[in-house]
């Protein structure tokens, strides 16, 4: 769960870097880091946080140059502390700097380990690209690159600056998104379309699956380096990206409230009041699903809580769940005595689902039904979508009936498989494999 | 603008008054002080920030007790740089220490500081309370804050806690709102009835106009100390409090989808595409603007980002707004050739649906029309909203066609003060002094 | 071990205060307090660290007025992580409140204890004080402190700040120095006398033993509540107070002088090639000891590193000593092939000491000498001195030859009690329980 | 004004770096860099403040490796912001990473940038050699920095950390120290011999002039790449080197006794009651000063106060000097009537000792005689010692007499230059330029 934002010939271009990454912030929030270039340096800063906290203006004005690249990340690793693992990370070809940033999953590292011989100084598998570059340098980039990337092998959009050329990269499989974005002679990448208004940018094209995309004085090329074999993931149309986001050619938002009223005609709720999104998640779900006006109409009874802040365990009186508490606001006179579908996105570990559940009982609820816009998540992600091992899958062990009393709602559905391959486009280009487990 | 939320005898007092101010974080977010009470002694922690960052557990640990007392305010000055100005503030009576938290404004405070004839420790109007409590101190607290009150003006909730009793207060205009809420033998009061849910308790009452009401080991008692003349903030309901809130008797969230509806029998605006709120203030009305659905669809074009972090300007090439372009995501796709209206609550100082607007140009839309919750905000507020000076105040020296040219639209209608007194349960209890200049 | 600095009618009170602490800064270093008056209110900034990193201008600008009383201080109980247990402490009397600080020890708060009934704030001995005059309020605030002073045993040099007074006490055994001092109109009260210079004032008196001074627009007057009976800290001038000040009458700088004059006098080193302070405790004992010429010269082989910084521990392959190595800097030159006397003030846990002789060691010395300024210190002290438990003393168990072994010296002496008495004004005025172990 | 310490093949090598550092602070203050090696990567982590401030142990924990370099600097510019200055400065050579740092100053930067002809990262001079170097790369390392050491002017004492290889290099005039230590198999490197004690080493040798010492898996390895034309520093020994170290095979504290001697035959007071040095930089040749007992005897009437902390501005009614009241605490009873000689190591800007002068008289000083132990210094330093623009200088433009009578002294004295060379073991092998301006 990465993101990747950039800028090429632009005044200000760590602070378009900071503006892009602020609006994608939604994929990552752990830390955050730029390098900049000002045609002969390069630039690097880094920290922990949300990218507007990272770049203060301290940090800002290190960052010279009208080109940069920038990177939010989760940690790999759990309790990770150092901050060796911030991307862009940093290499070495025909004796310049260069800064990458990688958004996937390379699956066969241990290979690549085994061809490079070297001690790494991160723990990320990233780190293979500019040690196995090092390996191919012969001073021409364009080249020793497609020797290393025919290598890899898994899911991966890349970002780099060299200090005279940006270049995007995607995969074969296209697995991650990766868009290209031009404001006059200004061009961006981002792992999301969203992000180009708030830069003052329009969206120009995806990076096409197996090509490099090389941004110069000279202007914009591409190349093929790899067949085209799409593998794209179905999980981020209706959870990661941003509903204002062209994901993969698709309007995110626009097949959200497909789904919903979808899910509406599979598995309506005739006897319910009110249609409950979990918000934001669940909004545009919660939307489609109120459309027909069969199943309840649509209502704010439970609103997102705006103001963040550290959390605490508070174990009071009546055992409520501190974080359900810190995220929503109920309104109970909406759902006192009400029969209430609920709708979110996805039913991942289950436990906010089951908190709020059980606050809609408090609040005396009169029934509380379930409908869920995506299939049961029954396998762990391999391509860079951090859906958690098996044992934190709820629907790894348990079966939907099994959820429902373990959730505690009185009906409980999932979009079935079918139903989301009717609503994709090509559904054969498409990944399903948190659904089915069929890795590839 | 202010809050306050206190609890009395509960185990882990001072988190759950965390809790509390964090539902009710929208009044007010620059300062946060919780004073609690262990029976004996009184305790004081304060800090700036929203609650949930000033109270670190070092601070929680160090709020001894079973009952407390917090409150979350603005600053009175804008360049205020001292803390002297949190509330709640401590004074003395009968040898002990009291904690007086505040919501509202009085008017009298010249008058009253003739009064006292002392050095004031705070600028805050509040600080009057104290010092006229000691002038009257025979050692019976009711007896003393009752000569204390009869001689205030201006609009008061008061919170206050003596190390064996927590009292609610409300002037006689009730012109802010204060509720008590329960939990078994547990009491809590609150500016907003929405923080109830959280902490585990329901909503019991509201402190009636002109009364006390002491909360005690012995249970709870109200005594009257002035005829109530009830002017009730108009704008709490339609901006200010939380949508799941129930004010003055009204749920916010229901009033505010009843005036989206009534302004769309009064302004249709046919030919549009799509109703677009401005989020989150703008979103019930939108909902009941898009009902009919005569006037568009509704839509998210506009989302807010839910991260926050400091703002930094960029003069970057196309000059776009920073401050919009922080807190908003724009769907192109949907905004592009589109007859667009928006729709927000109110219209104060007019900046940030200026910017909007120009913002929704850029992207290619083809009209933009205006639809605003409430009249004309012309006049200051006197009674604790900090609505501004004259001249922040778009309405106080604009037409509404001057306004409409100002912001750029093609199209801009307020809802009328006769509709608003309409869709008010008995309008004449209530204050319009911000529409019509008529204070009292 | 604490300290105490106040400001009467000063202009910048509060900076004088700072200016006052940072001077008697080495009497504690972890905490630092402030409460200052404007004549009608206290002002109360406190927090943890040297006073001069604990008032920053932000807290110097709110402690408003022309009076202040400060305090520094080490936590009463090792983990302490509140800062409820700063001074001064705040008390209530006549319906105004009143400021505390204290110095010294109070030996009977169990009794003390029973009669208050109430519930401390604090864990501090220091809270007996206001909560005993809460019980005794006339109104009048001298009877009612006398009231209070004649019940306490123990230490305790105490400054009380009201509006519109400074008092300080001393009780009758004057065990902690307390000194006034003056310049022009305004007065000052400290711990020591070294603190008047760096405010422009000049020492006019101790505050006599069982006095209250009354510092107030009327000028200054004494009050004798207690027939003096004197036990001062030998180990003020010896160790605890700076050798600039004038502590009990005598010039502590002088004094160690001479002690290590006759410490020489005693036990020579005739075979010793230089002599060496551990610095900066040992500095003018060791000038004393080297003056006769007799057993080596003066050398600053060892000296202290001014910089300071957080400690970590290095497991080095040399396993040296991570403290000494961060406060001190050795001259190899000096030190190899040399006959050493070392020197220094006290013998405590004798850490420090056993780290530095190992440390010569291994630079070659050929000879260690130790000779210390003060007999063994073999109790607790009682009265306020840090000097830690039985079993953190070296001397409480260990005899003479046994530390002499321990520490690896080659012949180890420390200065006799007779000879320490022999240096005393009036020796039988003087406190040596932690020699003796005869407490009073 | 900076200082190098490096290690090479020890455990732990990061933290016995910081340790280093530490002991040689005294150089530099305001930022500290570190980088490590591992034997393939170099780590580098660096910050503003002190070395044990600036590296926690998070920072530790990501300096891998068993080598490590490290440097402290002043800042070049006086309002430079930016942690770009900060050395270790990183270059490439033979694609592969180096780290550079520098203790010196060149004089020929104009000439040097115009061989160089690409923009600069950094503003410091020590960036030119990572350039150059990066122009002569022919992968051989040491053909390639001789290439680059021939075209360098001024002074430069150099610490270089290959990832197999850790290299010393000194300029042919030794203008700045730089030794090498040893403690087993482990190497160091540090700018003052007093740092190797602290890290369990033992001083082996100077870099002599013109040479580049190379220490690696082979051992240490020594080459000639100029003929040696010193001019070393004379106010290395004076002033700004620890009296434990041995500069340029001098001993820096005999050295100033011998000075203090030497200056109290040519210059007595034999009127004088006490001999007081500006702590701690006059302790030395105040000793020597008072040896013959003739002018007085050695008295500690100003000590230095250990606690530091930020400065704040007290306009008080004294006028006192905050800085001086900072840093020092006075004696009244020891100054009080006393004919006082003040010594220090040398007179730059003036200002502490005039505010020292001042309040000496405050404090009944019946004289004042101030003996200094350098020539007056007429002529900024340009080759590292940050002794200010000529303007600062107080004796570039006023005599002797003059600032007699601006600092306020009965009398004043200097070391006269032709004492200075006497004292010198080789007088033409030393830079006099700051007293005469002979810069060469």
């Amino acid at each position: 769960m990465c993101g990747i934002f950039a800028v090429w010939n632009a005044p200000k271009a760590a602070e378009l870097t900071v503006m892009g990454l602020h609006v994608i912030q939604h994929r990552a929030i752990d830390y955050a880091g730029i390098v900049s270039s000002d045609g002969v340096n390069l630039y690097r800063e880094c920290g922990k946080g949300v990218a507007r906290d990272v770049f203060t203006s301290d940090k800002l004005n290190r960052l010279h140059g009208k080109s940069a690249l920038g990177h939010i990340r989760y940690p790999t690793v759990s309790d990770d502390k150092t901050l060796d693992n911030i991307q862009p990370i940093m290499g070495i070809h025909g004796n310049r700097l260069i800064a990458i940033a990688h958004n996937g999953n390379l699956t066969n590292t241990e290979q690549l380990e085994e061809m490079i011989h070297t001690k790494f100084a991160t723990s990320m598998d990233t780190e293979c690209i500019p040690r196995l570059l090092e390996k191919h340098d012969t001073g021409h980039f364009e080249r020793d690159i497609i020797s290393v990337l025919v290598s890899l092998r898994g899911s991966f959009s890349l970002g780099i600056l060299l200090p005279d050329k940006l270049i995007a990269i995607r995969d074969k499989t296209s697995n991650r998104p990766l868009s290209i974005g031009r404001a006059g002679e200004s061009y961006f990448i981002s792992s999301e379309t969203c992000a180009f208004p708030n830069v003052g940018a329009e969206y120009v094209q995806d990076v096409e699956p197996g090509t490099i995309v090389t941004i110069g004085p000279q202007g914009i090329r591409t190349t093929l380096f790899a067949e085209a074999d799409e593998k794209k993931c179905r999980f981020e149309v209706i959870y990661f990206s941003h509903p204002a986001s062209v994901v993969f050619g698709e309007h995110a938002g626009h097949v959200r409230v497909r789904v919903g009223r979808m899910l509406e005609e599979l598995y309506p709720a005739q006897e319910a009041d009110i249609v409950v999104p979990i918000p934001d998640s669940g909004n545009l779900f919660a939307l489609g699903f109120s459309k027909s006006g069969r199943s309840g109409k649509l209502s704010g009874a439970i609103s997102r809580n705006h103001y963040v802040g550290r959390t605490f365990i508070a174990a009071t009186q009546a055992g409520r769940d501190e974080e359900v508490s810190k995220k929503f606001i109920f309104s109970s006179e909406e759902i006192r005595g009400k029969s209430i579908v609920v709708v979110d996105d996805s039913l991942v570990r289950g436990t906010t689902l089951c908190a709020v559940i059980s606050h809609l009982r408090r609040l005396h609820a009169r029934a509380v039904h379930v409908r869920v816009g995506f299939p049961p998540v029954r396998h762990p992600c391999r391509y860079g979508v951090n859906t958690r091992e098996y044992k934190e899958l709820m629907a790894s062990s348990l079966s939907v009936e099994e959820i429902r009393a373990r959730i505690g709602a009185d009906s409980l559905e999932f979009l079935p498989l079918e139903a989301l391959k009717k609503l994709s486009p090509e559904p054969e280009k498409f990944c399903y494999a948190c659904i089915t487990g069929d890795y590839w």
